[in-house]
């Protein structure tokens, strides 16, 4: 038993390639933990990191990509396209093996609150660690961004998880939580038409009365003059990989409209993908975790 | 870097359970050497076992397991449906893992020579390790069985590769060969005419203009009065597995027959899956090897 756990943080620097270097080693420093990959966006101004590791040493990991998040990124001076009310954003933890949430959000606890004391940021536990039904969803914590939160954080309902009901000067507030691992996958229509995405997102998404745990919107893809449905999984093994897109193919059929290809950004547990190949070859009594070999090299 | 390779040795013994459960015992006492699984055939009269480690533990293992089969197995009194011509009949070995099938066949070298050398038992290189076409098949070398191959090793084109040309009076001979992975792949089908699933076979296999690295036989199954395919892939990289499914399919299809369902016996790669949901999904521009976290705690 070796207890793995993701850390997929988001920093508000992407501009400047020195203070994403400078987080980057701060992860990459931390013996037991693998940074696997990091990207910066222009636009958006906001970078996001994925590394595994231990419990302990992903802690650490975080809390030092925190400290120097807050040191180089001045939250007063940040303009960038997407929400954000902190130099270190949101931070969540995964369970990727051996572990289970619950452990996970115990992390996020002793993180939280370590960077409250250490660092002197307020903290909003969210997702499965939220202490409240309306801080679940970060969208509701962030609202009012950096520039709304040193007053809304005095908000008796909106005290902070850990720390004082005050942001941090340059620093603002961060978001901290464990969720369950979430793939993101795209599937290609072959139509230019974006509202025929649009319209196959609002059906197949659970807001909309179609799958269970599976969020989505309509997104044009100019460069290849195709419309994608965008998906987030946030439950795969519940809700698999081949109903979003079974039901994508058979929404589009009713505009003529067909599948020309899919898409996973960034990483996928390995079952997700078993659970498909389960599906299509109608496999009957497949043990994944004897019958694939890798499994026993973990 | 850390080197796997698998080795599923078979042993003549399938009724005795002392002297199975002394043969994994052999396996288990060696460090760095993980038993996945054995069974035994009563029919048969033969033990399976499959394990992984790395090149010189499995080399270790793989030798203290035939030195336990040696003295616990008497060939002159052994009788069993399968063809067999040692205690110790056959030792594939498998590269898995940051190892290429031509290590694997060195492996395979340093094992036979040991096995001749300490155990006085003669040893037929096969498969990969073949130093000759006529030795690359088991069926080639073992034709005869144990009760014609005193005979057989005399003639100077069945001479051994390592040890004197006389078999070991209780023992008899062994293969040893380096073997590309090889995965059990049986369709079944809604039908109990065992001779559609035999015309099926024939169709779909490399000898009968079918799929390359595809081997395929009907086999009824009494208990589901179900005809199957029998699959034997034997390079699941150049010939995935949903390429089989679909060509098994279409071609039922013209008996009025249908799949009922899939089976995998036995261990798979990953990989082997991963091809098969990459398939259906139309997933354009995956890349398992960064894309599947498992791939990184590997």
């Amino acid at each position: 038993m070796r207890p793995i756990v993701e850390c997929i943080p988001n920093f508000s620097e992407g501009r400047r390639p020195e203070v994403v270097e400078a987080i980057a080693e701060a992860i990459r420093g931390l013996e037991g933990v693998r940074l696997l990959d990091y990207s910066a966006d222009q636009n958006h101004n906001r970078s996001v990191f994925t590394f595994l590791g231990g419990p302990q040493a992903v802690l650490e990991a975080a809390f030092a990509a925190c400290k120097v998040a807050t040191k180089l990124i001045d939250m007063t001076v940040h303009k960038g396209e997407h929400p954000r009310m902190g130099a270190a954003d949101v931070i969540p933890l995964v369970p990727v093996k051996d572990i289970g949430i619950e452990e996970c959000v115990q992390l996020s606890r002793e993180l939280g609150e370590r960077i409250a004391s250490e660092l002197k940021i307020p903290v909003f536990l969210y997702e499965e660690s939220a202490t409240r039904p309306e801080r679940k969803g970060l969208p509701n914590i962030r609202r009012g961004q950096f520039e709304g939160m040193a007053a809304k954080i005095k908000e008796p309902e909106w005290a902070p998880d850990f720390g004082q009901a005050e942001i941090h000067p340059t620093a603002g507030a961060v978001a901290v939580g464990a969720r369950a691992p979430l793939i993101a996958y795209n599937i290609n229509l072959d139509t230019p038409d974006i509202e025929i995405a649009n319209k196959i997102a609002r059906l197949i998404r659970e807001r909309g009365g179609g799958l269970k745990n599976v969020r989505a919107i309509g997104v044009m893809l100019e460069d290849r003059r195709l419309a994608q449905v965008s998906i987030n999984m946030i439950n795969y093994e519940q809700t698999a990989l081949y109903r979003a897109f079974e039901m994508v193919k058979y929404e589009a059929r009713r505009y003529g409209v067909n599948i020309v290809g899919s898409e996973i950004i960034g990483l996928t547990p390995m079952k997700a993908l078993i659970d498909v190949a389960e599906y299509y070859l109608q496999l009957e009594g497949f043990e994944a975790s004897k019958q694939i070999l890798e499994n026993h090299l973990l």
